[in-house]
C-alpha cells in the first residue's frame, strides 16, 4: 500500500475540473474551441496552477502549455488538452490535464519521493485547425508551412492569426527533449460503454486503433426534378444511399469484433430541392487495431464500388484519404496502470484498445506512452451531455496517481 | 395558311438568344443569378430592344421588364424570365422572353392586324430570392415585408440591398391592369425528354404540376465515430439512407404515371468524419397534377415514417413545407398552340403537363394562361449543357407567333 501522502486529493481534482468547466460553460458542458477565449483562458488558469505542483510553466508558439521540473531524478510526463469540441463536454482533455496536476501536485512535493511528473497542456488535439497539432509540434512532425496553411474548420479564421489574437505569434515551439522522460501517461474518459457496461472502474489502453478514412464519390447526371421521369434518372444521391445501406448489411460479415465505421458527412451537388443531384460524396471512416482487418474492409468497399458502377446508373469511386496505423501502448506501463488499479480500484480494470485518437499516440513515437481510461456515463461523447461519475473521477485520480508513483519507481 | 408577314425570323430569334448567352456566359451556358451584373446586363439589353416591337419599356421596383403597346384592339401579354439558375443552361428562361419578343415584332407592326403582343420577364423566377417574386408581384402576392426578409439564397445578400445596387431601391412595382390582356403566353424548353423521345416539335401544357415538399428529420444519438460499439449506435445518417432506399422501393407501387419525387438536400449533424451524427435531415418533393396521388403517396411517406420510428433506433418525424396546387391552363389557348403546331410544324405536337413550376402558374391566378414546350437535348435541365437544336428553337417560334396570331384573334 503506498504511504498516504502520495493519495490524490479527489476533492481538489473535483474543484479543478469544475472550474475548468466554468470557463467556457455551455449548458452542462463546454464550448471552447481552440484559441477561443475561453480556450485562452484556460490554459491562463493552467499556467498559474502548475507552480502549486512546483513545475515552472510556459506556453509555446503553437500553445502548449509544458510544466517542467527542477527536481532531480526520473520524470514522467503527462497531460491530454484544454480545448473542446464545439458545444461538447467538460471532461474530454481537461480530466487527463487535471490527473497530471494532481499527479505532480502529490508526488512533486514529496521529499523522499525520486522523480516528479511533469505537465502537458497539449493544444487542439480536437483538431479544430488540424490533426493533433501540439503533440505532433512537439514530436517534430509539424513545419511551419502547415502552420501557415491551417485554418479553423469552422470560421475560417487562420492559424497565424488566431496565434497572433493569443499573444504566441513568432514565439519559438517547445521540441521533445531526448532522453528526458522515461515515458508518457495520458488519462481520458473513455467515451464508449464499455467500463460501465461491465461496472469497471479503469480502462487500461492497449492500443490506440488506426483510423482509415474514404471519400467516396458518386456520379449520376444533374437535372431538373419537376421534369424528368424517375426511370431516366441518374440520382447520385440515390445511389449514395443505397451504397450506405449496403455497407451496413455487408460489413457485419467481414469485419472484426471491434471493427468500427462511420459515415460522418453526406454532400449532394448541387444541393438543391428542385434539382436531383449529379453528384454526391460522403466521408467514410474504418477503425480497427488490426490492420489486416482493415484491409480486408477496404478490398470489400471497392468491390461494392465496382458492383455498383457496374450495375449503375452512377459511377461509384473511393479515394482513401487517410491511413492511420495503430500506436501500441508500453507493455510495463500497462502492468504499472493495472497494479494500480489493483491497490486503488479493487482491481475493476479491463486491457482494452482505445477507439479515439489521443495525443498518446503521437507521444509513443518518441517515448514510451500509455493511457487509462475512466468510464462514460451512458458512453456519451463530443456532445455537451457527455460525464463521468464523480466516484469515478476520484478513484480515476487515485489509479493515476498511484501509476505515475509505479512508473517513476520502476 | 398565314400570311408570310407574320412569320418569325429564326435567325433573329437565334441571334438574340446568342446575345443574352453572351453575357454571363459560363461553358456552354450562362451564370447570371438574380440581380448579378450579367442579369442587370440582360434586362437593360432587354429594354433596349423592346422598341423595336412598338413597346414602352419599364423596368419596375422587383425588377420586372415590362414592354407595353399603345396600339388598339386585343393584348396578348407573354414573356418568362432572364436570369439563370447558378452555372446553368442558356435557354431556360431566355427562350420564352425572346419568342415574346419575336411575336411582339411580328404582329405589332402589322397595321392590318388587329392587336398587340405586350412582352414581360419576369424576375427570379429561378428563386434566388423566393418563390417566383417577379410574377407573384404581378399578380399582387408580394407584400413589401416579404421582400424586406429575401436574401440571396447563395451568398446572404439582403433583397434590399439587391435592388438598391440595381438602382431600384424605392421603384414602384407595377401590378395586373385587370381587363387589359386576353390572357398570358409563355414558352420554355421542356427540361424532360417526352418531346426528344417522340421525335415531337411541341408540347401543348395542360398544367403546372403541384409541388409538395416536405423536411424530413431522423433523431438519432450524436456519438464518437471511434469508440462507440456497432450494436449500440443510433446513426440518423444511416437511418435516412435506409429511408431513401425504401422510399424508392415503395413508391413505384403507390404513384401515377408521371409522379416524380426527389431528395435534393441531404444534411448530417453534426457533419464531421469522426462523430456519429445524432441528426439527419432530408428536403422532399413531390410532384403530380393530381393531388389525389400526391394524397396518397404523403400517406405512405407518414406511414413509413412512423414504422422506421418504431423500428428504431431512430426517431423519423415528417413536416410538409409547400403545398402546390396544380395550375390548370386554358383550353382554348391550348387549342389554338395546337393548331399552330398544325400550320407551322406538321402536327408534331403532343398534350402534356408541366414537370416544372413556371411563372404561368401565377399569371394563371388571375387571368387564362397557357404554355408551350420545345424540345430539350437529352432532357438535360438547370445544368450548363442543357441545350436544343436551332431548328427545334426556330420551329418553336414559328409555332408560337402563329399561336399568339391565333389568340389574339379569337
Amino acid at each position: 500500500m503506498p504511504d498516504t501522502k502520495s493519495l490524490a486529493d479527489g476533492q481538489r481534482v473535483l474543484a479543478d475540473l469544475n472550474a475548468l468547466r466554468a470557463i467556457g460553460a455551455y449548458e452542462t458542458g463546454v464550448h471552447k474551441p481552440t484559441f477561443s477565449e475561453p480556450h485562452k483562458r484556460s490554459l491562463d488558469w493552467l499556467v498559474q496552477k502548475l507552480p502549486e505542483a512546483g513545475l515552472g510553466a510556459e506556453i509555446d508558439g503553437i500553445g502548449n502549455v509544458l510544466g517542467t521540473s527542477s527536481k532531480s531524478g526520473p520524470k514522467l510526463l503527462a497531460g491530454s488538452h484544454l480545448e473542446s469540441q464545439n458545444y461538447a463536454g467538460w471532461l474530454d482533455g481537461p480530466l487527463g490535464v487535471v490527473y497530471a496536476l494532481e499527479a505532480a501536485r502529490v508526488l512533486n512535493a514529496d521529499p523522499w519521493f525520486k522523480g516528479a511528473v511533469e505537465v502537458a497542456a497539449w493544444c487542439d488535439e480536437e483538431g479544430h485547425f488540424g490533426s493533433f497539432l501540439g503533440s505532433r509540434s512537439y514530436v517534430g512532425q509539424v513545419t511551419e508551412a502547415e502552420i501557415d496553411a491551417a485554418r479553423d474548420r469552422t470560421n475560417g479564421r487562420t492559424m497565424r492569426d488566431a496565434l497572433a489574437d493569443m499573444g504566441l505569434a513568432g514565439r519559438a515551439r517547445i521540441a521533445v527533449e531526448k532522453g528526458r522522460h522515461i515515458g508518457y501517461l495520458e488519462a481520458h474518459i473513455e467515451q464508449g460503454d464499455t467500463l460501465e457496461s461491465g461496472k469497471l472502474a479503469i480502462g487500461v489502453v492497449t492500443s490506440i486503433v488506426g483510423i482509415w478514412q474514404y471519400r467516396i464519390n458518386f456520379v449520376g447526371e444533374q437535372n431538373h426534378a419537376g421534369t424528368t421521369r424517375m426511370a431516366v434518372r441518374k440520382d447520385a444521391g440515390l445511389a449514395l444511399a443505397k451504397f450506405c445501406v449496403a455497407i451496413d448489411q455487408r460489413f457485419p460479415a467481414a469485419c472484426g469484433p471491434r471493427t468500427v465505421w462511420t459515415t460522418g458527412r453526406i454532400t449532394l451537388d448541387p444541393g438543391a430541392p428542385s434539382i436531383i443531384p449529379g453528384g454526391a460524396e460522403m466521408l467514410f471512416q474504418i477503425r480497427d487495431d488490426d490492420p489486416s482487418v482493415i484491409a480486408r474492409l477496404e478490398d470489400l468497399l471497392r468491390m461494392m464500388a465496382d458492383e455498383a458502377s457496374a450495375k449503375g446508373p452512377c459511377a461509384v469511386t473511393v479515394t482513401k484519404l487517410r491511413t492511420g496505423a495503430p500506436a501500441m501502448m508500453d507493455a510495463g506501463f500497462q502492468e504499472a496502470i493495472e497494479a494500480a488499479s489493483k491497490a486503488m480500484a479493487d482491481g475493476r480494470s479491463i486491457r482494452m484498445p482505445s477507439g479515439a485518437g489521443h495525443d498518446a499516440q503521437m507521444l509513443a513515437t518518441v517515448m514510451p506512452a500509455a493511457m487509462l481510461f475512466v468510464p462514460s456515463i451512458g458512453g456519451i461523447s463530443h456532445h455537451w451531455t457527455e460525464n463521468t461519475a464523480d466516484a469515478d473521477i476520484v478513484t480515476g485520480a487515485q489509479v493515476f496517481v498511484d501509476a505515475c508513483r509505479r512508473m517513476l519507481s520502476g
